[in-house]
Order: C-alpha cells, then sequence, then structure tokens
C-alpha cells in the first residue's frame, strides 16, 4: 500500500544491496524508518524486537532469513541449526514454523551447490503468495460488508471495528483484517471503523496510521471501550487477524480478542477472522489447551512510547516504581463465538468439518 | 489508609486553613500532592479534572462544595445554582446528585444564618459515613474471601481480580472494592490482586500504588488479559466498584468493566461489585438505555502521562497526528451477569427483588 503516495510492501529485495529490506515497525506511527536485514542475528533481532510483526509477515521474513542461511553454509545441519534459531524467535504464530518446515522441505532435495539461490527464489514466491492470498481474503470480505451497506439507510457508514494491526504492515501487502476495508473502500463503500489501541503495544496506532494514509474514516478506541458500543449499536461486524488458528477453528490471535468475541455473541454482532490458510495450525484442535501462549515481559506493560512535546519518541513509566506487569501477547478465542473465517478460498463457519472441506490438499 | 506510614484520608479539613485539602490525584503514583480547595472553581475544577475522582469521593468533595457555597450565600437560589454548577461536573456518578440532594434537603429547613456552619457539620457527617459504609463493606466481602481461602490448599493465595481504583483513594477511606481486599489481607488471609490498568487513564497504577503501600501482592496487567487469566483458572473472584447502580441492579462503572463480566460469567468465575447504597440510583431501572455516558474527548486517548527517564511528569502522544480518539467513560453491566452486590448491609443478588428488600427504607 502507499506511504505518502509511495507504493510499498512491508519488505522487499533490494538487488543493489542484495538484502532484504524491512520498515522498521518499533517507529511506526512517529517515523518511517527502513532497515537492511544482513545477517542472522538481524533477522532474529528484527522477529524477537517485533521490527517486523504481524504472522505472516513473520513468515516471510523467517523465509527470507533461510536464504541466508543457505548463502552462508548450504548444509543440512546448518539448515536444521537455522530452522531452531528462527524457530524460537517467538513461539506462537504459527506461520513462522509453516514457512521454516516449507523451505526445509522443498530445499532438502536440492543439491547444495543451488540451494543459496533456490531458497531465495522461494522467499520471493512466499511473499507473492501472500499478496495473493491477502488480496483474495479483501475480495471474499468485501462481499460481507457489501451485504451489509445494501441494508443500510444511503449514506450511512457500515461501521466496524477491528483489535491490533492485522494491515498491510503485518503482512507483506494488503493485511488480512485489513484487505476487505481497503477493498471495500475502493469500491466506493461509506466505511467507518473502530480502531482498538491494543495494549501494551498500541498496534492499533499501526492500524490508525494505515487507514489514515489510505483515506478510510476511523477512531481509535480504547480496547474496554467496544462492548460499550456494541450494547449501542455502534458495531455492525467486527474483523479480526489470527496468529494461529486450529483445525477446529479455535482463533489465538493478540491478548484482548477473545473479549471482543464475547461482546459481539452477547450484542449479536458478526465476528469474523481474517484468515489466511498457512495461519492453520492443522495439528492442534483444542486451542486454549494446546496453543503456547508468549509471555512478554513487566516493561511493555508498565512503560509506553510515543512523541514527547519535544518531537521526539521516548518512553514513559506509568506504574509505581516496583510493580510487576503480566504480559501473556495472545489469547484463544474458542470456535463457538466466531462467526465465521475469510480465507483466500471463501468465507466459512470455524469448524473442523468447514475447514476440512475448504482446505482438503491441507489438512492431512 | 496509610501513605509512606502516615494515615491519610482522601480528603479532610485543615482548620488552620479552614479549607478542604484534597490529594491531587493527577500526579499519582509518582507524585504525592496534596491541595487546598478554596474557591467554587476549585472544587469544579477538582472533580472535572479529576483531581478527586471515584463516586463516593466525588459525592463527599461536593457536600464540602455546598458548604462553602453556603458560607458565601446561604440564600436558597445560590443554593440552586451551586447545585447546577456541581452537579454538571460530572454526568455519570450518581453520588453527586446523592450528596447534593442530602444538602439541599437538609439545609433548606435551617435558617440562612445558621447554614454555613449546618452545611461543614453535614459534609463532615457524609464523610464519615463514607468511611463507615466502606467498613462494612470490607467485612461482608471478607466472608467471601474467607470462604475461597477455606477451600484452597495451604499457602495458595485467593487470587482477585479488579477494573479501575476503587480503593481507598476513590472513597474518603478503604476503598470499596478493595476494602474486602484490605481486610482479608489484614485477618492474615494470602491474596493475590490482578489489577487491570484500565486505560484511558490508568487508573490500575493507582491501584497497585495502594495494594503495593499495603503490602498486597498483585501484578498490573492490560486490559485484555483477565479474559485468558479465567480461561486458564487463574482468577477465583473478581471485584469491582461501581459509579452508579440501577433499582435492578444494572451496574454503571469504568469503561471495560462489562467486558470482564462477560469473561466471568463464560468461564464461572464469580463476578461481585462494591456498592455503598449511596451509589444505588433508585429512580432508574435499565441502565444501559437510561445511564447518560460520559465522553470525556480524544486527547485522554491519544496521550498518555507517565514519568519519562529524567523523572519528570510528562506525556507521549501514541497515536499519529490527526487521530480522532473515541472516550465513552463508562460502561453498563447487566445484570445478569453480576454474582452479587457487596452493601453495607450484606451481600444481595443484583435484583430489583433483592435491593428493595436490604434498602426498604431507601428504595422509595
Amino acid at each position: 500500500m502507499k506511504v505518502n503516495g509511495t507504493p510499498y510492501r512491508s519488505l522487499w529485495w533490494d538487488a543493489e544491496k542484495d538484502a532484504l529490506q524491512i520498515i522498521d515497525q518499533r517507529w511506526l506511527p512517529h517515523d518511517f524508518r527502513t532497515q537492511s536485514v544482513e545477517t542472522l542475528q538481524d533477522f532474529a533481532d528484527a522477529i524477537v524486537q517485533m521490527r517486523v510483526r504481524g504472522a505472516p509477515l513473520i513468515g516471510a521474513t523467517a523465509a527470507y532469513g533461510m536464504a541466508l542461511a543457505m548463502r552462508l553454509d548450504p548444509t543440512d545441519a546448518h539448515m536444521k541449526t537455522v530452522w531452531d534459531f528462527l524457530h524460537n524467535t517467538r513461539p506462537t504464530a504459527i506461520n513462522l514454523r509453516w514457512a521454516l518446515n516449507r523451505c526445509q522441505a522443498a530445499l532438502l532435495p536440492v543439491p547444495e551447490a543451488d540451494r543459496a539461490s533456490a531458497a531465495l527464489a522461494l522467499a520471493h514466491e512466499i511473499a507473492d503468495e501472500d499478496v495473493e492470498i491477502n488480496r483474495q481474503i479483501g475480495l471474499n470480505g468485501l462481499q460481507l460488508i457489501q451485504d451489509i451497506a445494501a441494508k443500510k439507510p444511503d449514506g450511512e457508514p457500515v461501521r466496524l471495528l477491528t483489535h491490533c494491526n492485522a494491515g498491510w504492515i503485518a503482512t507483506v501487502d494488503w493485511g488480512t483484517a485489513t484487505s476487505p476495508m481497503y477493498h471495500a473502500h475502493d469500491a466506493g463503500i461509506a466505511l467507518h471503523v473502530w480502531v482498538d489501541e491494543t495494549r501494551p503495544r498500541n498496534q492499533g496506532a499501526l492500524t490508525s496510521w494505515e487507514l489514515g494514509s489510505h483515506g478510510i474514516a476511523h477512531t481509535y478506541i480504547t480496547d474496554n471501550a467496544g462492548g460499550h458500543l456494541m450494547q449501542h449499536g455502534q458495531v455492525d461486524l467486527v474483523i479480526t487477524g489470527t496468529d494461529r488458528t486450529t483445525r477446529r477453528g479455535d482463533v489465538c490471535n493478540k491478548i484482548g480478542t477473545y473479549l471482543k468475541a464475547l461482546a459481539a455473541h452477547d450484542n449479536g454482532v458478526p465476528f469474523y477472522v481474517a484468515l489466511p490458510s498457512p495461519t492453520i495450525d492443522w495439528t492442534v484442535s483444542d486451542g486454549i489447551a494446546e496453543i503456547p501462549i508468549e509471555d512478554r515481559g513487566s516493561r511493555e506493560i508498565t512503560h509506553i512510547m510515543g512523541r514527547n512535546d519535544m518531537g521526539e519518541i521516548s518512553e514513559v513509566q506509568v506504574t509505581p516504581d516496583g510493580t510487576t506487569g503480566g504480559n501473556p501477547a495472545f489469547d484463544v478465542t474458542p470456535n463457538r463465538l466466531v462467526t465465521g473465517l475469510i480465507t483466500e478460498r471463501g468465507i466459512c463457519d470455524a469448524s473442523e468439518d468447514a475447514l476440512t472441506a475448504l482446505f482438503p490438499d491441507l489438512c492431512g
């Protein structure tokens, strides 16, 4: 999508530098900084520190990490070492494992001498595929929004709510939850998006930045506000992303998603999840029992970053000295609270039957 | 309760200055500043700017405001003017109206010459009553905590969750939701409290400061985290305060309370509300339809205050320039989600029958 009028992807290959380029998202929305990722440690840092973030983007980044690894040392042993090294950067998003497994499966049969070029070609392929998947999710989600718009009085916007940033910068392009919004806006449908700030890391500010750049009307709200808005008929549709969805449709996503799903259910508001197929973990079923939830430590809770009145990006401590913050980064929304899954192949129920019917080639 | 070992109430009369003293809570938890409140504008500012906050404390403050008004001009006309002036400072907490009505009813029969002294005596009485009400709430809530503790393996703490600050600084002393915690801790019961940060104003930092000062173990969490903790059996009991409760037991409280009540209900966790009787609005029944919800404007959402690395209290902007924040300050939890109400007269169901049975003298 565009940044100040210039089209960007959230990562791209710089042929001159012969290296991957990323947007260092820690500085957004205040500052747009890009970075060249040139060592394996750079890759790990980029993922751990959330310079790149969002399940699909983490997957694509890992594929480029494997490409670098094969250039440095194309042996099977090194491939295994780097698989572990990159896989350990973040525990919850399944796309990381998906991308690393796909690279490993594709590269093991390739002669060592050809692995560097094959791995880079595969990383490009994974990145391009992600863009196409998200475009299809957008077209499928557009139908939902069109159906709601058709029942509204003329000029009244469709009011969506989203949590976290499942936007184009959380993917290679388009985003997952935002892709239907971009498609609907471009199709001339009036929208208004309630953007959850998404503590502790305030990814809602990224979503505001994205939507604002694209001209989509939106209001930034606390994570506490969505239930009240739904009680008062101010939300027509919730769309979130997902970091891992189980084969029966339990949705692991940014902490707080479950609370919004409960409120949507209590108020009869449709709750949809934008789900690229690489985010399905076919090996697990009960999300609450089986998915490991990352704990990101106290400081993300007790301190908040922003721009001070000198225009500098700086941090303030909100809590009293000595306060410990608890920081589970994700939660699981059970499938009973999910109205439907918006995938690249169409919209389906959040159930094992529906997912396996839609993805018979993947469900194993 | 104590601040650095010195016992305080959250407001007190200074005989030498002949004026009300308050803690300017905007600077907490970073800085403990007190202030003399000497003009009617001081009173309005203290409430509007949330130098004093919390439904019970707002009520007591308003009574002292009326005492000052009677000293300045004890006529009926001035009483009415000041009633309106103070009532307009915040629309949601019912204790403001309760205290002003009580003052008006008591003072109208008093000869003008005696009104100043009668009004001051009444303000003292209201403040003292608040302390006693909250002490009784603590004793009644203590029973609940004792019952849970009795079923736990030795040494395992009772794990509570609370939202916002319904602590001693939100009342004259003891707090409402915190009073059972202080009583349980003082009775030697092991506790651990999950403290919701409570965006946008982070009153959880005040609760952390209170609990830390009293030696109660606690962890500060985002508002998003509570549902996940309940799914994983980490919460035994939720206790919140309330800014206004209807005659049928719908609970209006800090924005986000409703989401915690939904999660408690979904996970079989008891959800109690500490309810001093002046917080009951006997004139309304359906909280969602009838209670006006204060909108506190965009800046509280887009900017966050804290202590910077120079030790100064300062503000950072979290969102991109031009972002609008939506800021409904309260929501309503329907009575079907409330396990019980902890009042000064005992614990009862959140229903009109139970409330009128407990308060036959007040229900009108």
